[in-house]
């Protein structure tokens, strides 16, 4: 539970009316936030991904650069997101082959008044998003799971872990 | 299995490039697709949100009205995909509160050379990707999960269910 | 009236939900809209753009360009329209010295399933909102005053005439 | 009047070409912005508008959206508009029945080196025209009013209140 | 010479003033164009490019799904294009070690009332920016080459080559 | 040469995998860039254009507006580019009758914390597409030659200016 004051939606006024929240009293702090999610898909289809960028296409190559822009249109698709000057995005991918998983992690940072989170999780959906276009002529039956948010720092509300993921291991020990 | 040919990733030629494929020569036919996902959060939250639409701000009318802009943005986010002038769109909510979730179903249609399975799935992303943010200063730990393509029809792969689907439960007897 | 059955608005479904309705059952026809609007401004400003396309800098061309570049971006700025491929778009100026005015006039064409009286009006805003935005270090009390849908044909619903609009008066009478 | 020196359009250079001009040297300061407009629509349409929330469809829950969405792509839309990070964005209405009209006003919010009028305008507009949009299948003889700035505060060239708003009524105390 | 009737611009009305001109009445056929242009950098950095798919990342893949993006917003870039739905797009790259260049090559296609040069012209410029700019860190002083439409068929004004081209070598004889 | 370290792409980690470099260390300074390049056409075409001004349509005015709008797009068309705001941006025409080419020159300006070269690359390259779209009614045949950054300045990698270019003589003695 990060706030002691009666927990609310920020995204409408007194009235019940949407907006973008004020945030111009804030302080510009560095804010990063990653994200995580995965795709499950056959064994037949991971296995094209993942001997593609040798020979057949680079699947994830792509998926990274839609993620990257992805989250740099976050304002944009978000209606309430504030938009923001990103100073770093990075999208890395680790395949499971048991689970016969790709797992996206997309990490964001700025400097300013409001978080990065929706950029973060933005960016691991346009990913995800394009592995499976990229792959739906091989498996129309993939399923996305699991989005949500790893890790967030900076701000008011302070730093923020999800509690299923492991603090101990750095985000960045897990490359393709 | 849709495919009796060889099984490969259409959006790589020979070379392994990508391309935007060539859909020229396909028919224009009538295509339809619905894609379904779904946002697990806190019992409070999820009370805030169904209590939101009488008076407290209306979470999911907004999470929709971004699923139908985000689907209209596809080509744009997603890197080989056609544009492609849809002509219906819509998306729709079902709250199971003993699973804590909201589950959204996004559901296109075109008349065109090639499917509308993306912009389904982009929709569904963009509205749960909005629930998100809309909630996320009562919830930071919510989980977005199983995104995947519950039908689609048109084009000469023909019809498509999710295995996992219940075929004779027609999509639209879920509403919010 | 243009309708015998009940009226209603055609971007809900039954339950009030919005959706960007069906027209994948209308027929493709030629659809043509025109709008009009206009913006009020000091007679020291107003001279100065009439003098402006000599030597002073050319609003009304710039103000032309974001009309026609704004009404391409309709189905991305108004959440329920139907993206369209346009095939004609004109934007035109009328001074009104008396009036202190400058009205603008924009039409748009396509041949499809859906009408474009939407991208008649956006053209018509974006043209006086970039008209306001070159004038404003002059005057910052301009008025944007009366747009309207001028005229429609093609589908089903028919021609329409604003009751205010003289019908005689073909619109590219009026020329800056 | 604001300014003392000699009055000109600062989206030209001598030469008469436009630019966007330079405000690298300006302070960073707070600056905000209001603007308003109306839509003037028949009585059986303003009623089904106004009954709306309830039951058939929230047409000023999505113009708000709209309007703000909008807001956030003005320097998109309007040529030689400087992008700005907006820190705010409000979009309220107004109904009044004897007028048969609804009121928009957009609110605008930045820390940065140029004000935020135009967004304030492009809000309203973006707002209206959905408006127009949604309930066009009921009127489409409705006519968009008196769009203007109302208020704006912060830069060199200091406050301005448009001469036909009442300064004694601070914007927020009309909602909807 | 293509046309015999008087040369004039087609962009701009009897007045000069400029329209998206109407292309209503025209046909609509299979429309193709090639566009080709190069960008000349320094032997060392040719060379990193060149070494990169293998293991230090991988430009010209980045470039070319830059060049397909970009190709899909031509009609947002230039002001007077009319929206097409595309129905191909490639970007081939040809490294020529001696002239230290590297060659891109867009090809894009659709059934429509109007030509794609213009986006094949798009996809050519933005591959060739995203290739300089992800090589700027290792030589700033590079220099984008002769972009130039080389084939286009379909529409009235039928087939054209460029006069520098060699008509027998088909294009997608050059491959990366 | 700018730099001593060993020269690398810096849009790659070191996996050789894409990122948007992290920026965020870096100091807010005033960074400039101004890039150049030219578009060779027939005679008859450069005498159209140089005559349009006056009476047949403004070229020049239209690319000049796009070559604006198209820079300020740059971070949405560049994968790994940084968005910014921009605090100025010129676009600047002249004309060499002997040579039949018309060259642009774009200036961008920002403080911040990365340079604005692609900014001013990609506003050439808009401005040069948009004389090619509007001329190729006139001629198809038109090359657009020789884009390059002339100079840039703020930052850790200080001032460059590219070696074809005349230090001496300022950006902006050339105007249309």
């Amino acid at each position: 539970m990060e706030k002691k004051e009666k927990v609310q939606f920020t995204h409408f006024d007194e009235q019940g009316n949407a907006w973008m929240v004020d945030v111009g009293a804030k302080a510009d702090t560095v804010r990063e936030a990653a994200a995580r999610g995965s795709i499950h898909m056959s064994r037949e289809c991971l296995e094209m991904v993942t001997a593609g960028k040798i020979k057949k296409g680079d699947v994830l190559g792509i998926a990274r650069i839609a993620g990257i822009m992805g989250a740099k249109k976050t304002s944009d698709l978000i209606p309430l997101c504030h938009p923001l000057p990103l100073t770093k995005l990075t999208v890395e991918f680790a395949v499971d082959q048991e689970k016969q998983e790709i797992s996206a992690i997309c990490t964001a940072k700025t400097m300013g008044k409001t978080g990065v989170e929706m950029e973060a999780l933005t960016g691991v959906s346009a990913a995800l998003l394009t592995i499976y276009d990229m792959c739906k002529a091989v498996d129309r039956g993939m399923e996305i799971r699991e989005i949500y948010l790893v890790h967030k720092s900076g701000g008011k509300s302070g730093e923020f872990f999800h509690s299923g993921s492991d603090k101990k291991i750095p985000l960045n020990t897990e490359k393709r």
